[in-house]
């Protein structure tokens, strides 16, 4: 990585999470929005709206607040939305399927253009108009032939490590493992461990604390 | 757990991540893990695992490390994940059923005790041994009578406001929301939206960073 990292990750996750009540607001059509209510609709405070968007230079005019459609197109410049990426996915459970039909993913510029499952009752089943579903087998001639850049994975934990390990073999640039073990990895490839039960955790944790 | 609120909840979820390897450490039957192995295990840095847990009382011990058993369940009584937590989920497609069926949410104490979906091709049918689907004008009934304290949203974007309202109603204590729109909500319910393009949004920046 280039860049100096001194821009911290919860910056940069919260900087995606501003981004979608102003997607919302410019559907609205809402033209300005000022710190304090981004703060409200983010649930965060203020200042740390503007300090994360700081970061990036200065987006907002001093009373006023910012741009809707300015903010919201410098946010997905900076964290490089502005353009397509190529998904693959692997395991087609029920999990892989809401993945593969979740409206975000395509409306941020998340496609997905293949998709894997080893189950010989899935190969072949045409799960959208352009995505057939293929053998894990042809991972690695599908990624390199088509740039896949991301690849996301869905299957039981018992083959979330050796899906990962081929992907990377594949020369996959990040995964995003939703499969509830943490995968292993080493090298240039991101990986990223979406745990649903971290969420359940902060809730409890706060729950507890009402008593 | 009357305690002050100064702890940030970056802190409180990160807490939540170490617990994750933690687990595996104990079940390999490790028994002692230093700070810089479970900074490693988590990609954080030793300097923040020590003082995220020294919010919470003083746990290693200087050069040798954290007892695994004993950090793990502190950190259980931490975020209050040393109980079980009874919660409903509404809306029963692909990603309701992977949710209900994910081994991870039950392992840590969160356990689904009612399910509801509207439409008529699913009220009744029963999607585990002691969890049959009802109505949503059950919600209220259902939800005082078994004392469900989460409830878990995975309906279409177009129902997901309805069915909060009425989980609201219902008086629930907390929402996660998984459908792609962020809830609005008045009161002392807590409400978590989830969505997974924000962890994409993270591999995207980085990736974009590597050029």
């Amino acid at each position: 990585m280039k860049r100096e990292t001194r821009i911290p990750n919860a910056t940069i996750e919260r900087i995606s999470l501003y981004s979608r009540p102003l997607e919302e607001l410019l559907n609205k059509g809402i033209r300005v929005v000022s710190s304090e209510k981004l703060a409200e609709l983010c649930k965060v405070n203020p200042a740390q709206v503007r300090k994360d968007l700081s970061y990036f230079g200065e987006f907002g005019v001093r009373g006023i607040g910012y741009a809707v459609k300015n903010l919201l197109s410098e946010i997905r410049k900076i964290i490089v939305s502005d353009r397509e990426w190529k998904l693959a996915i692997v395991g087609l459970g029920n999990l892989g399927m809401a993945l593969v039909r979740h409206d975000n993913f395509l409306k941020r510029g998340y496609r997905f253009v293949a998709a894997f499952d080893s189950s010989p009752r899935k190969i072949g089943e045409m799960i959208r108009s352009d995505l057939v579903v293929q053998p894990p087998s042809k991972i690695h001639l599908v990624i390199s032939e088509l740039g896949v850049e991301i690849g996301v994975i869905s299957t039981p934990p018992s083959q979330s490590q050796a899906v990962a390990d081929m992907l990377i073999e594949a020369r996959i640039r990040a995964i995003l493992n939703f499969s509830p073990i943490q995968v292993r990895h080493s090298g240039p490839c991101l990986v990223q461990n979406v745990d649903f039960t971290v969420r359940l955790d902060n809730l409890a944790y706060h729950l507890g604390q009402e008593g």
